[in-house]
């Protein structure tokens, strides 16, 4: 490797390996790539590239190892953590070319797709066989597969399905090195080192997967949902608790509190009970028999919990009805504050009511309000933090707030991430969650793949000279101004 | 590091870490770990050290680094792939007595252990509060968690309930550079690389795990076992893709064939219905009402695909007669040859027809004797191919023919190993199923946790020198000849 060169003395090259309309030069172009989700933090990529093919994946990323050239992978550029963040030294690879289907492989229950295949597009091929994709961001119209790989995403029903990661058989993937390299596949079980686990979630840094084998699940013969409504937050948590106790493993179970309620009434009057002060969705699916059978356990302990009013339902319409105000929540949001963070983090489900309550008590004492929103059959929290961006300090004062809560969920033995990934916003926590022997352990995987660093720099682990350059950790934290992407949170 | 030194200059430095009892350096006792489950392969270790902490693994590890000592992880010592084989240059470090359960977290479904804990020690000591551990390898009274782990262990159930890897949710290990190092843990998601992913199934050339993590699942409702006997394998194997394609997930299909059955019969008096040319085991578990629905289905699917008589089973005894037969037919195989091998390869579950036909073909024409005894709903074949080692040359055909049913397995999409690993046995085989940029990725992976090479070298992946010595790469295959440690297969 020769020392970097201006990623624009390449694009002779790339256009030979991309053709013409793969590359993007255009400034005004380019500009429309300067952030993903994560919208506070922006950058005109170099080059923007939009390959077809694995082939000249590999071709692109040999072009930029060889030239010490930065690449940053993106896919539908909808993550919320700025992992596509794009650099001005460094080609932008955009997967959004690579869109097919390339096979559904019904007797063997899995589907393989291009990076830039849209989630819910797999759901769609596989819908007419009775099957579908499991992991479902909120954001699933429009995200890409291979994104979700990257960060390796949930969903309202990673409680009982899991994350991408439990469902992605195989990968082909460009290395940093530019070799086209094969992990995992159909067959259950592949010898040597399982490099999916590692390579899901990784966030660009250890390369471009290329092509994805898919696990697809039977669609359950019966869904059916659940709305309760609680006078309080902590009765609801006792609900939470006593149902993961007894053994059922709803497909999800989400909370929201009564700001979120009164925002969600304000955007899209979801006529949720009135005066709740929390309201749990808890939705089942599996055999009709069995499905029946815990939906009756679950009304129970809801209301052996203090619900005053629970609905049901279980035909498409009436559960999209449920649905409704707890999907448009985070843009609701919008409607009761001109501005807020949406922070992500996970405790383990045990510490559910204790961390609710010192949230409450931060929010009381701040005088900051703040909505809950979340996931709570895994502990995955995103409590929004509102405040009003025409104030001066006040989005100061929320990051205070946002960072004093992922704070809780390291206290709680959590994580400082459940599903929006580490990215550029994050990379600096990385520190308060892991030693340095865990940290260089990373470290050196990712040396293992990239000996250049060439692949996402800067993004996941902490670089010394990006968090030092901060008087603290904690002001690392950046607000995500809910802007006209909210809906897709 | 400076040159390898012999291990046994080691051992006042290794009494000051471990205490005299915990390093054995007499000839005789040094000789009983000279193999694992895995016998044909046989080595004396330099020293064996039994550490009782973490702490002492972390000072052994790094006293070997220091001196550029290889070391060789050892649990039981039930593995079938000689992964725990020793080395007369190196350490055996075996975590025998390390053998505490340290926390059983009901409220949280996991339970936290040393990694020596007999893996079957794990669901008695969650079964009074109503939970089990899930991966359940045959030698589950005897093998350690950390072998598992070690391992990727799988088990009969492993259809239904997955992998070690999927039920390990926080590791504590000791890296080749002697850190100790936190991977996961209670909370469900955790950011950077997910490295449990990649060091279960890693054999030892990782590191070492000290503390294991593992989720409890509620004991099910319900068990029920049906036996189905079939004329023929192609009925049989008709039936499995029959309830699979019916949305059917059972906790283990099992199958064996006429001289399996033949073999149970000779040493168990298993009583399986006589003329069966094929028996199937199917397993489900879960909600009474579920199961219950379910089995009247599998059993409808058995009689269509040919069934000619179905036994049932709900109650401890009665399915412990069924299962008796195959839980015994590894052991039993020995009543009527007087050696075999045990082949372990994996094919796609829609390849299974055309797998077993082409092992049947195979052994017509070579005259060597196969039986099949395997997991059939997730394509894990486990063919033991008999021979009389008293006659020259018998040993040599049948490993080529337990070879070719390896190329079988590659050829039709699958792999070399589906539970018992690569070890030594099988490191040669992986150039077949990998290419050279899939092997250069793994070495990479191995490289940057263990940059000297003296954790388990020459496992696992293949070692030019050793692969290189043999006239090719199928004579490499060395046959498991069934000993006394039959019962634990």
């Amino acid at each position: 490797m020769s020392a970097p060169v201006d990623p624009g003395t390449l694009v002779p090259q790339l256009r030979a390996i991309c053709g013409d309309d793969g590359v993007i030069t255009d400034i005004a172009q380019r500009r429309t790539y300067e952030s993903d989700g994560l919208t506070y933090h922006a950058a005109v990529p170099g080059v923007v590239v939009l390959p077809t093919t694995t082939a000249q994946v590999a071709e692109v990323v040999r072009l930029c190892a060889a030239h010490g050239v930065p690449f940053v992978p993106r896919g539908s550029g909808t993550g919320l953590s700025g992992g596509a963040l794009p650099r001005p030294d460094g080609v932008l690879i955009v997967t959004s070319r690579m869109r097919r289907i390339l096979e559904v492989d019904i007797a063997a229950r899995c589907a393989v797709v291009e990076p830039g295949v849209i989630n819910l597009d797999v759901t769609r091929a596989a819908a007419p066989h009775g099957y579908y994709y499991a992991p479902d961001p909120s954001s699933q119209q429009v995200c890409s597969v291979g994104g979700n790989v990257a960060e390796n995403s949930g969903g309202a029903h990673c409680l009982k399905h899991g994350f991408t990661v439990n469902h992605v058989l195989g990968l082909e993937i460009v290395t940093p090195r530019g070799e086209i390299v094969e992990l995992g596949g159909k067959a259950s079980e592949a010898p040597g080192y399982d490099l999916i686990g590692a390579f899901i979630g990784s966030e660009g840094t250890l390369g471009i997967a290329t092509k994805i084998t898919v696990r697809l699940l039977r669609a359950p013969e019966k869904v059916r949902t659940l709305l309760a409504a609680f006078p309080g937050m902590d009765d609801g948590g006792r609900a939470v608790s006593a149902i993961i106790a007894a053994g059922v493993l709803p497909s999800a179970i989400e909370m929201m509190d009564a700001l979120a309620i009164e925002a969600a009434e304000a955007a899209v009057r979801c006529g949720y009970p009135s005066g709740a002060g929390a309201v749990l969705i808890v939705e089942l699916d599996g055999p009709a028999a069995d499905v029946d059978a815990q939906f009756e356990e679950v009304a129970a302990l809801c209301r052996a919990a203090g619900a005053f009013e629970l609905r049901s339902a279980s035909d498409p319409d009436e559960r999209a009805r449920i649905w409704k105000g707890r999907k448009s929540a985070f843009a609701a949001v919008g409607r009761i504050s001109p501005a807020y963070i949406v922070q992500d983090g996970v405790v383990p489900r045990t510490a559910l009511p204790e961390v609710l309550a010192r949230i409450a008590e931060l929010s009381a004492r701040s005088g900051i309000r703040v909505a809950n929103v979340f996931h709570a059959g895994d502990g995955n929290l995103h409590p929004l933090v509102l405040f009003d961006d025409s104030l001066p300090g006040a989005a100061e004062r929320a990051a205070e707030v946002s960072g004093a809560i992922l704070d809780l969920c390291i206290e709680h033995g959590g994580s400082i991430t459940g599903e929006h990934g580490v990215g550029v916003d994050k990379a600096c926590h990385m520190p308060e969650m892991f030693t340095p022997e865990d940290l260089e352990t990373m470290a050196w995987l990712r040396a293992a793949f990239d000996p250049d660093g060439i692949a996402n720099p800067e993004k996941l682990l902490p670089t010394p000279r990006l968090c030092g350059e901060r008087p603290g950790v904690r002001t690392g934290v950046h607000p995500l101004v809910a802007s006209g992407k909210a809906e897709l949170f």
